[in-house]
Parts: structure tokens; C-alpha cells; sequence
């Protein structure tokens, strides 16, 4: 395992938040890469106090109705620990079944990371992406997808180094990395820890591209439904957060833009 | 059972879309209002060849974990027949789970109507609905949601006759309604078609208060990723939609704005 | 989707039963032929207030255990909304099984079309029938049959039109319907509505070729046990209410006897 | 432990049959009288190889939906060992979901029980039966029947034995017993063995009280429909196989008609 | 069905055990080889009142894993009839789910059988086994090993008959039995029955081959810890009484040793 | 969260083993208490590469059957990630059913713990254990006990600060830990790592108190079975090894003995 935490984001001025930061500031961003000795490419990220176990499985081969198609899958898995969270939650294996929310961001993650993944270019191999939430402090999902990104990478890396993938291949056409935005008190808020998450009115979770586009946008008004300004400066402030999210991806797999 | 279908809509200029419809035109829309008889509230909708069945249970009680708080409860479940498709899918009763996608849309149903209805006077009662699609021909969640609003108000006025509700307590605090939008070669488009939705490279479900407000903006890039240009032609051909929407929801229910 | 109504019943002499029925009269009985606009064939059913969506989904190949065989397979799914009742049920996807009773009439559906078509002249193909009851106020089940033998007529021409099947073979050897009788104060009944179920005796439904043979005869006594003439009024009751139902499926069908 | 095996069957005039019996001849019938140490009545029952075990359990109380209501319940339980068939079956535990088969017969056995039952006279007690078959070879859920009457006419006993029944009450208010019959090469045949019963054009199966009077009749075409005659023939010699075997089951509990 | 009963342990000398057994003595054993008349191999088998019906079903074919690889594969499955204790325990087919418990019993029945047979002289064959416990009283686990032994070795000479499994290959290296042994009142005792089992402080279930070596030992605390000398008093109790079981399968049998 | 690493074991001599240890160096044990922000109890522990993080969640109140006992309850969750392992294992989350592996671990844990706690004590409080294997080398199971063990006493103290438990009781009566042995190629070894246990012919698990008394012993024949002289070398070995943990555990916890 060789482990390469990101720098720790510079203090920032001290603002009023909860914890201190001001509206635009990200938590402590860290990614220790390379944190399972057992994935072909994993990471461990954390966002302030959330931390999150992204791991990247490559197998060759595809579910079978992508067979023959000369093109590759990505998916992913997105649970979380029984206390990862202040009340212990049951386990959805011991239920039986698998919640509504799990299966969305299950979905979500996948999604963002096909976005920027050249299917074609991946051949007929399949990359599970399992991304499990050890501690919750909100944006588990935006955590996820930060991580899951450095676990991609380094297994589409693994796949070229052990010739599944052709060296000269551009297997990943962008990076991609996520936020949550929130309204709380009428004020837009940056990567909203769970204090906050628990009173915004309007949550919203952004997912961008290194060349800062969108691959997802979902806003929900949790209490009074929200106009276009708010959802303006919501948008202004996601898309913000997430161009120093890709700096610190790029920072951690030592990519140059 | 009484049935109130609504006026269709009038045949606006022959456009170039797949079906002839302009970028900004909505399918035809109709309400069976009072479909079934035994809901206390109910309407089958249809957005073109999509027909959604919606009806709203109306059950005095709440939820254990809100039992005592004096504020009731709105929840959705939505599913699809096994034939509203063009190849038959699975009975998820059959397969003994239920689908992320599923989930997904039941969840978002219920998010949308609690935020335009006041819980508090609707006192410890429970309004179940349910949205079975019975043909689907593209945005079933969209329709889902603009006929479960008519299901609610018609069980919401029921629990005003029966004295489950104070009747002279505000419910309802505004209307809601939903539409699909979507970018397809390069042009955005309202309210897509099955064949349209297969070819979007974007697409957006929105979700609106007849005041013209979101209550959810869901944004997915399924190819490229969208710049801010097309999500906000995106967002405003949306609200325009649901502003008609909203209009046929009041023709329907008899209610001026 | 072409609709063809069948002629509603004529209206019989003024009866005593909790609908004005005489004692050997069914309740109203429409059919909408082809209300689906993707299954090979389909058939909205109502018995009175009883509505039932009948889907027949034809498909090229049979289930493994079939493979080879020549021959082909009809097998049926039955389901009830969760509100098509009085008081809503969960839905069997939501518990994560099927209940015995929706087992039992999936079952009785599936062998009573398979005692009217020759599998060997069908081929290698399967028809899967999706009866899923709208609105319940008794006899879904016999409802349920009738309009099944509709769609799967409808499919088996698909299959014909299509050159699945030769169009000189004979497929269907006969038609099918079923009703329910039940015997309440004493008093064989004709076609149960909801009302009359729950108070009835005995309770039987029976499934009768157009020929007018036997293909299920299930009776049971709800209350007190029931003696030989009993039974034999009840088998009187039902042949003769399955003659006029057959009638009505080969006008709506357009065939002759 | 207490077993009081029944005379087994004389030997009866050598017929045709598969195993020699005429077309009117029962199985060798045999029932083990209590042959459980726990359960508060049992029986383990042969009709020929076909064996089951079958328990009574008596509780004190009732389902919820009873609860108050002053009268008591019995429900049953059907299950087959998985090498109980010439082929081993997968266990339905391992499954995770019961067959249609298996509740549809587990439902058959509750209403047979409870159509002899005086429900009011039980009090607020629970019966439950469970009927495992040890060995099929046909007419299994006859013999489950037939042996679970005798079970429960034990558990009953037990509980006025232990005051939780007051001993004056008569709570059967008959006996039941239940006999399967089939057409075969156009010949109506009693008690049809595993060998018999695929050959079977019709098969129904019959349950009949100590008096004579039917519970249940459930007949079907597994070939071609049966008309009325073959109905009359099946039912006769129903009756007349299930008044033997109450004549066993009164012999087996010591109990005069 | 032949059956071949086992000679009843002799009366020991009269001990002061709960049910008048010395610390060493065995309940009494019996075993009726061949009680299935379906199964390739079977056995009744009781240790006092504890009864567990083993059969052996033998399949030509592994699976999947084990394909091409010339061994063969013998597999377990252990449960429990819900009345077979004291009080009913609900089906695990009806829950939807196998318990730890019952998981953990066919496992070890498994590795314990696993461990006497070569898989390789088996062939690509498959061995399953079912134990399921009639009636508890105790050692239900150590009775099925027992049992399942003389199963298997029927269903082994089984296929040397069908020539299945050539004639000359030794396939079972060995017989295998088990016993529970435990500390009641600081006192070791052989083959707990349960009103024993519920007070024991140490519990130990045994698995020793024929030859007198130790396939499984399971021990644990019930109670306070234990010693090394409670310990080694525990296995030569449990040797000692498998040493005696393994001369009751040899009877069983009919093999020398 | 204050993290108290232990003292990383001092290097032994170097022995022959696949890692370089000798036959009775257990591998580097570190743990990390106080791992979990959000439990009462926690600590990740590692024995070499195999990480298992353990958390202890204190809720007040017992489970339905020991309300009002005055005695309180501890039990345990064992789970692995889907890719702490070499190859990714499906979620049992995603299968809907919990394996028997994962099933006997948990209730070993759960045993293992409430051997060395008074119930009483506790009084009427759940200790819930969920031990979640992060990376695996061999030995989950026993560093989960150990790491559990951990958690469990921090947990108790929470439960004393927070005076749910009285602070004179002596809630816990001993410390638990526990480690695996085996033999490979006729050699005793402690501690397997993964390379080894695969390879080992005969697999032990075994529980220790800090007073070097046995809480289980689980010794299986993965291949040959195993005489009474093997068995002992491997206890041994065991209680030698569970010593050490012990002691490391007591420097994690800042006990003395």
C-alpha cells in the first residue's frame, strides 16, 4: 500500500459557520490513495469529519449484455456502516433489503463517473467501484464521488500496466468530483457538514468535470421551494468548490491538468 | 365515480419534432379526475400515450415516529405494470425487491407534495398515494407527479367533509406539477417522448409550485456534460411547462388561481 | 390501440339482489379490446365495478426446461393495485413476497387458457399473460379469465400476422370465461359483487370452455358445508351465465361460433 | 408418546390398477395417533407411501385481528421435505420465498379444519397445524388433511384437559376428512397414487365433513375439459372413499359417530 | 424400503443422570437404514427422543466451480420441523430467511462428512444431504452427523451399483459419528438431552472418525470459562461415546470394521 | 477522537514462515481506540493486514424477552467489505441474504464478549458490536474478538460516565481475546496470515480469557483429521498467544492486570 495524503487545505480566514468557515470554504479535504492493499485502485477521503473507502475492482469481462459490444461498464455500490452515523442504523443486509436512498446514490455515483470514462476506450472489462461510508458528517455522496474518481484512475492505470488496456488509450476523458450546496438561514452555504445539512431549506448536490461542466445537478427544497437567484448562487458556489476538489484530485495522482 | 376530463390541449403550430410537436409544446394532457371508486381521491393522467393511475388514500393516523406531534404525513409509492412497456419487465413483487429506479421515483413523488402541503393542518392523518403507470411512453414521473397532485386535493377535500380536517384550515399551501426536459441534438426540448428521451444527451425532470417556484431541479447528463447556457434554457423552458400544467391541474379541480 | 366496446348487457328484469340483479343475472360486462398500445394483445375488462387490464406479451422461445420440445408455453401473472380495494393493501413488491391467494389465482388463470390452446400448434413460443385488477368489487378472478382468453386471442393473431405461427394451424381449440355463483340466504346467485361475496355460504368459481365443458370447478363452504343439490344448482348457474359470457367474447372478438 | 396405529385396511378384491387396487379402493390407510412428544395433538398419517407428519400446537390467545373478539383460530401450515419426491426439491427456506403450490395447499388445509370448528366455542385460543410431508406418492394434501383432523381433535382435547377450553363445550361440531380422485384412460379411479395422478386427464380433489356434506370441491382439466357425467362419477366416489376414511379417523380416536 | 433397525444399546448400570443414565452412557441409539423410499440413501435416526431423518440424494454432476475437475462434491442441509420442540418455532420459509443457527449446523455437517470421503474417488458426482430434525431433545446436530453417515454410505454403494462411482475405488476413507458432551454441576457428562444441555456451564459437540481422530471439536462457555482439564475430560467422555456410535453405524451397516 | 496506538509488537527473531515470522510470533497488532467519532466504544485493530474496524453502541433498554430481567444484553455483527478481499465478494446487501459464514462469526463474537461481562451489572443497556473487516489476511474473526474487546470496555465506561451504569459495579469481569492456530505441513503455527491458512491442514480459533481460561475452542480437519497430541500443541500455542494480545489490549486501555 503506498499511501499519498493530498495537502491539507490552507486555513482559510475564520468565518461564523458552525465550525468556523466562511459560506465558499470546503472542510479539510484528505485522500490517502492507495489505502486497500487488496483493490487494483482504492482511496480513503475524507471531507472534515465524513470519511469515506472508495475502492476500484478491474475484471476482465462484462455483464452480459454489453458481451461482443467491444466496450467496457462501470458501476458502483455505495452503503454505509451500521454507526457510521451518531445512531447506530440496522444493517441493510441483515433487513434484507436495500434502501431507497442507497440505491439512488449507488446510481448517482455510477452515473457520474461514466460521464467521464470512454467506454469504448475501456475495451471489454468491467471497474466496480465500491465506495463505503466508514463516518458520516454529511456529503457522504459528494465524499464518494471526490474518492471514487482516485480509485478509477489508478485502476484504469492498473489496467494498462497489466496490458488489459492499451497503453495508448485515453481511457479518461475528464475528471469528475461533487458538492453539496444548502440554503441555511437564506444564505448559500459551501459542503454543508450534517449540523448544517439538518436545517438548509434547499440542499443541492453538484457534480462537475474537471473542465468545470455539469454531469449532475439535484436540487431539492427541503422546506420552502427556492427561486432562480438562490438556485443561481447555489450553482456559482458548487461549481467553485468543485474546481478545488479536481485541483486536490490532480494534487493526490500527481496529474498535471 | 365522477369523471372530469380536462379541455385537451388546443393543437398549437405542426413543429418538427418526432410526433410533430414544437421544442415548447406539451403533449396532449388529460385528467380523469374520480377515476377510481374507492380512493378518496383519484386521477388517471396521461401526458400523450403515457397513462399514469393516481390515487390518494386517506387514513386518520400518523407514522409511530410521528405519533403525538399533531402534524400528519404524505407519502408516495410508484410502480409500473409488467406490459406498460414495450418488452415486458418483471413483476418486482416476483422478484421479491424492489428497483433503484423505483425507489428512486417513489421518493421524489413524495418530496414534491410535502412541500405544498402544510402537515401541521393536516393534524395526525396520512395521505398514501400511489401512482401505477399503465402505459408508459416517456416522463411516467413527471405525470406521476401533476396527477397526484389532483389525487391530493381531492383527499384532502375529503378530510374536509368527513371532519377529519378543519375545514376552514389552508392544506394546501400551493399546487405542484412536473415536467421532463431535455437537450437532443443540440436543442432543448419539453415534455419528451419515449423516443425522444433514448436520444437526450441531457435531461431534466423539474418540479414547480403553481407559483412558478422549484421544489426540484434534477439534471443528468447521459452523454456529454451540459454547460450553464443549457441548463438555464433547460430551467426556463421547464417553469414555462409547468406553468401550463398547472393551469389544466386548476381547470380540472374547478379552483381559480 | 383500436378500441372495440362490447355491446353492454340489455337490461334484464328488475331483480332483488343488492344491485337490482335477478338471481341468474350478471352485472354489466364490458370489454376494450387492444387498450394497450404495446402488448400483442390486451383487453380492459369490467364486470360492474370490477376492472381488470389483461395483457398478452407473445415472445419467440419457451423457458428452458421446454427447450426443443416444439411445443410452446402460456403462463399468467395476476396483482391488484394496492387501492383497487376498499382499504389499501401493501404492495406485495413492498413486503417482498406474493401472498397464497395471488399465487392461486395466478395459477388458475395460467392452466385454465392452457386447457383451450394447443401448445404443440403455438410452437416455440411463450404468451405471458399480465392480469393486474384496476378496481376490485368482486369476481376479479372469473373477470380476470374472460378477459384474458381476449388478449390471448389477440396474440395468438400477432403471432400468425407476424409468421410466428403458420397461419393455417389452430391454435385455439376453443374460448374460455369463468364466473363466479355463491349461495347467500339459501339463494343460488349468479356473477357475486363485493357485497354479495361476504355474505355468501358457499362460494364457487367455475371455468367453462365455449363448448360448455368443465375446466376448473373450485367450491368451497365458507360457512356451513354444502349438500349435493346445492352444488348442483351452483354448477347450472354458472354453465349457463359462461354461455353468455362466451357470447359476449365473440362479439367483441368479431368471430363466429 | 402414546401410538394407536389403525387396523389397517382389509384386503380388498384385487383390481387393475397401477398397484392392483380396484377403481373404487383407498390406499392402505395408517395413522399414528400421537406421534409427537411435544405437540399437544399429532398424527402421523399414511395413505400407501404418501406420508406426513401432522401437529397441533395450542396456544392461548389469538392473531391481533381477533383480539377481543371472544373466539379463537386455527391456521395451518404445509411443507414437503425436500427429498420427499423422487427428486430432490430445493428447500423453500433456501429459496427465501414458498411456492404457489405450497400456499395454495396450506390454505386449503386452514379452511377444511375451520369448516368443523366452532370458533366461538374455542375461545381465544390458537390452533396451528403444520402438515410436513415425509413421503409423496400422491394425495398428499388429502392425507394432510385427513391426518391433521385428528391432531386437531387432540389439541382440542388438551385444552379442555387443561381448563383452557371449558369441557362442556362442543367445539367440532363434525369430522373431516378428504380424498383425491381422477379421470384416467376415461375411468374414474379413488385415491390416485404419484404413477396415477400424472396420467390423470381430470384430478379433483374433495373434502367431505363426518356427515357427508362437502367443504370443498376443487376439479381440473389437466387434459381435456370434463363435462357433467364425469363431474357426477368423481364426486360419488369421493363421498364414498371419505366416509371410510372417517370411519378410520373415528376408529383411530376411539370416538362412536 | 428395507430397514434394518439397530440393536437397542444394552440397559446400562442405572445412574443418577436426569433421566437415570451414568456420566458415560449413551441415550439409547437406533437407526433405521432405508426409511426413504425415494432417496439413494436414508436413515431414521434416534438418540433417546431426539429423531432426525437423513437422507443421502445422489446427482450425477458438480456444480459449476467444480467442473472439469474430475472430484466430486458432498454438501449438507440441516433443519428443524417447527414443532419439533417444545414450543412451535416459526418456519423458516415462512420468515423468508435461514437462521445463524441452522446456517452453521449444515456447515458443520458438511465439513464433516467432507472429511471421511475422497472426494476424487467420488467422481463429478454430487452428494447432497438433508437432515431434518423430526423431534429435539438435544443433540439434533451430533444425531444428524451420525445419521447422515449412514446415508451417505448408502448413497455411495448406491452409485458402485449404477455404476455410477466404479467399483473398485475406496470412497470412503472412513466412518464418522458425533457427540455432545458437557459440565453440569462442575460434573462431565456424555449426550446431553436438553432439560441437561439448558443447564450446562460448558458445552462441546465432537466430530471423531471411525480410526478414533478428531475431525471437529466445537467447545464452548456457556457459563464461566473452563480449564484444560475440564477440557481434556470433555474429549475422552466424547471419544470414547463416537467409539461406541461408530460400532452402532458398523451394525447398521453391516461392515466389519 | 483520541487515537492511543499500541506499542507495535518488538521484532522476534527471525523465523521460516511465509512472512518471516517463527512458528510462535503473532503478526504486528496495533489498535487504534477511539477510531469512531460517532460510537461510545471503537477501535480499529490490526493483526498484520488484516484491519477490522469495531465499534460498541450503548443504547439503554434490552431487547422484548429480557424487559424487566434487570440484566442487560450485548451482541455482535460481523461483516467484511466486498473488496477486503483479493478477489470483490457480492454485498449481502445486494444478495438479500446473509451467508453462513457471516452468521457463526457474529454469534462467536457476541458469545465470546458475554463470557468476560456480568449481565447484571450491565443492567438493563444493549451493548450492540459491529465489527466490519475493512481489509482481510487471515484471523478476521480472532482480531475482530480482540478489537471488540476494545470497544466493549470503552463502552462500558461511556455507560458509567454517562451514569446509565452505576460506577461501583464491576461490569466486566475478565478481558477476551482471542487468535488462530494450525498445523502446515505437520507444524504448529499461531496466527495464520492468508497464504497460510489456506494451506493448513487442520484450522483452530480459539477464545481466551485474560485469566488464560477458555471461552471456545474451534478446531476443524480442513483435510486429515487431527490426533489428541496435535490438538494440544495447538492450545498451547493458543493460550500462549492469547496472552500476549491480553497484554496489549491492557496497554491500549490503560489498565494494569
Amino acid at each position: 500500500m503506498t499511501t499519498t495524503p493530498s495537502t491539507p487545505q490552507p486555513e482559510a480566514a475564520r468565518g461564523d459557520r458552525v465550525d468556523g468557515r466562511t459560506p465558499d470554504q470546503l472542510r479539510e479535504v484528505t485522500i490517502e490513495r492507495g489505502w486497500s492493499a487488496h483493490a487494483e485502485g482504492s482511496a480513503l477521503i475524507s471531507f472534515g469529519r465524513t470519511r469515506v473507502l472508495c475502492t476500484a475492482s478491474f475484471t476482465p469481462g462484462v455483464p452480459r449484455w454489453k458481451k461482443g459490444s467491444g466496450s467496457g461498464w462501470v458501476t458502483a455500490e455505495y452503503a454505509m456502516l451500521p454507526r457510521a452515523t451518531s445512531t447506530r442504523s440496522d444493517r441493510e443486509s441483515v433487513k434484507g433489503k436495500i434502501g431507497g436512498r442507497t440505491h439512488e446514490i449507488s446510481r448517482l455515483i455510477g452515473r457520474s463517473l461514466r460521464a467521464i470514462i470512454d467506454l469504448d476506450a475501456l475495451g471489454e472489462n468491467t471497474i466496480q467501484i465500491d465506495c463505503d461510508v466508514l463516518q458520516a458528517d454529511g456529503g457522504t455522496r459528494t465524499a464518494a464521488i471526490t474518492g471514487a474518481y482516485v480509485a478509477l484512475a489508478d485502476a484504469v492505470s492498473w489496467g494498462k500496466r497489466h496490458t488489459a488496456i492499451p497503453a495508448a488509450r485515453t481511457v479518461l476523458t475528464d475528471s469528475v468530483s461533487a458538492v453539496s450546496v444548502g440554503i441555511i438561514d437564506g444564505r448559500p452555504l459551501l459542503d454543508l457538514e450534517y449540523r448544517e445539512d439538518v436545517h438548509a431549506g434547499t440542499d443541492m448536490n453538484v457534480v462537475v468535470t474537471g473542465a468545470g461542466q455539469f454531469v449532475e445537478v439535484q436540487g431539492t427544497a427541503e422546506g420552502a421551494p427556492f427561486d432562480r437567484a438562490e438556485l443561481d448562487a447555489l450553482l456559482d458556489l458548487a461549481v467553485d468548490g468543485c474546481g478545488r476538489l479536481a485541483a486536490i484530485q490532480r494534487e493526490t495522482l500527481g496529474t498535471s491538468r
